[in-house]
């Protein structure tokens, strides 16, 4: 049960969203420029950044919700999108920005413009990481239920896939 | 030195705001609803958890940013706003939060409401910690340098004192 009374049943950050529509608007926006805006960087590559910072993070419903969004959005799914150097060393930075933005180093950062990554990739990478360390301490510091049924996710996630984030991640 | 070229000198999360304005906007617009849009707890209290969680993150830019505001706005100060124990039980959640989201109790919150807190402001509080543990990793994940002068913090807080966060921090 969550840790405060939400007044909705929406699955996840969905009832948050419900619950504080004028902290939603920033936050929806928020993810609809990391993930989805103008980037070199795949949809499906941010979407494994989240991914990746959630399950490190341990928080389920972030985790199920952005992998299942990576998985059909990358062409040879997420093991497969591994193979790209300038991905693993952007998901290094990633792993660090979650211990703590102390963690980054030079050599990290030079690790990654060597695999090909541009000042601005590395950029958003840090920021979805950080911003992932947010919304898991959100979704979990209130206690919010995960659905544990596949289907919830896919639904989801197939809304935001077609009308983006910002749209109130409305079904579920 | 900043890991990334930002082709800016403004100080900390200014200079991040200028490189990248698609992100900055609903990251301020969220800095503004959280510590100063409409709320039962005074401005001065939600920058002193904002100060707060970002000494614990150890980001001296935040910290000094935030202890600047939370000091101008406290009637009695920092210290003097310690003795009220619903900021305590707030920003004992605040701590936890700032571990894992998984750190917040069932006590942690039952403590908050005892001291008087309502839903509304422990999710606030959740949300503004889980914040701080953004903006903190952004700015030090990016290597942003801390200015070391006083005066650059107190021109930065009165702007926006004056002008709310979303006019952009211009100063400085």
């Amino acid at each position: 049960m969550p840790h405060i009374e939400l007044n909705n049943d929406r699955p996840g950050i969905v009832g948050l969203f419900q619950y504080r529509p004028e902290t939603a608007r920033p936050l929806m926006e928020l993810t609809e420029v990391l993930l989805r805006g103008e980037s070199t960087l795949s949809r499906g590559e941010r979407e494994l950044i989240a991914t990746y910072v959630s399950a490190l993070n341990e928080c389920e419903f972030c985790t199920l919700t952005h992998a299942t969004k990576a998985t059909a959005q990358l062409p040879d799914g997420m093991i497969g999108a591994l193979e790209s150097s300038k991905l693993m060393a952007l998901l290094n930075i990633a792993a660090a920005v979650r211990q703590s933005g102390h963690h980054v180093t030079e050599q990290d950062v030079a690790s990654a413009r060597a695999a090909g990554a541009t000042d601005l990739e590395i950029h958003d990478t840090v920021l979805i990481a950080a911003a992932y360390c947010m919304f898991n301490r959100y979704v979990d510091g209130l206690g919010v239920i995960a659905p544990d049924d596949e289907e919830t996710y896919r639904r989801m996630a197939d809304f935001v896939m077609e009308r983006g984030y910002t749209d109130g991640l409305k079904p579920a």
